[in-house]
């Protein structure tokens, strides 16, 4: 037996791989921070604005008795009705989130939060730029304001592009995250 | 010499880790081959459709005679305008990058061609809303089609809509290219 035996020498395990998975990497985690996302302060303040903006243009317009002969601004209030309806029911979610401190970025809900945004915001877009043109046409083009409610129509076309306006970083937000996350 | 030689064992070295760089990911390579980026077939068709429906609306509102006197129908025609020189210029560009084969794809370029492309998407859907509240207002409202040229207003406004429809998916590539380049 002076042959040399088969011995076992130990060998250092070679150490576990990085997390391959780009959900997992440093640059999620700080989307996770940006102020204004779904589930964050932030982004309760964007959706209550959004609300309280399209609630006071919904009113504004419904207050004159003029508006149902205009098709723009019945288009208003029916994009007011929309955009409260959603906000609102994204507060609760959001409010939700904030008490139970739970995180809302998984991609499902991301993906729907952004599709409902976009959908929301081109209306509301769309309505308040319509409402605009009227009114400039009214205002302006023919000055006819002595027997119209000018005031009226252009406050609640000003709500409207505010209620747009606090809409548009939320699906900026939204959009970035579904494509980053 | 009857004790046991130390041995040098052959271990398999282990496999190189992989590259934890995120923009190396497969992802990335993927969205290169996205149609509809600029530097492809895609996109420079979608330049081309965008260009050449924003010029056919701006013919037809400017061959009316009264569209001045309307401030919608003028932000309509500036609009129109901006969106054929910013089509224009980004398809020459494209051609070039077909020409030479060489990849757009990198984040300066991307980021100017988002915003670039969110701000003629705003002013083109904007403008064809108010020009589609006025001309609603004209036909439906008020039925004054007789002593206004009516035909060419909604073509002009609906020339403007598919302008802005062909935009939109150059916009929504280059920021999800953006968010996740």
């Amino acid at each position: 037996m002076f042959a040399s035996r088969p011995a076992v020498h130990p060998v250092e395990a070679p150490p576990p791989p990085p997390p391959a998975d780009p959900a997992e990497q440093p640059r999620g985690v700080l989307m996770k921070d940006l102020p204004g996302m779904p589930g964050t302060a932030g982004g309760l303040g964007l959706r209550l604005a959004q609300f309280a903006f399209a609630a006071v243009a919904l009113a504004v317009m419904a207050s004159t008795n003029d508006f149902p002969s205009v098709t723009s601004f019945c288009f208003l209030v029916a994009a007011a009705i929309l955009q409260c309806l959603w906000s609102f029911s994204l507060a609760i979610v959001d409010i939700y989130a904030l008490l139970v401190k739970r995180c809302l970025r998984n991609r499902r809900a991301v993906c729907l939060f952004a599709i409902g945004d976009g959908i929301t915001a081109a209306l509301t877009f769309s309505a308040a730029c319509a409402s605009s043109g009227i009114t400039v046409l009214i205002d302006n083009d023919l000055d006819l304001c002595s027997e119209n409610h000018c005031a009226s129509f252009e406050s609640a076309t000003a709500m409207a592009f505010l209620s747009w306006f606090a809409l548009s970083p939320s699906f900026l937000l939204n959009f970035w995250s579904m494509a980053s996350g």
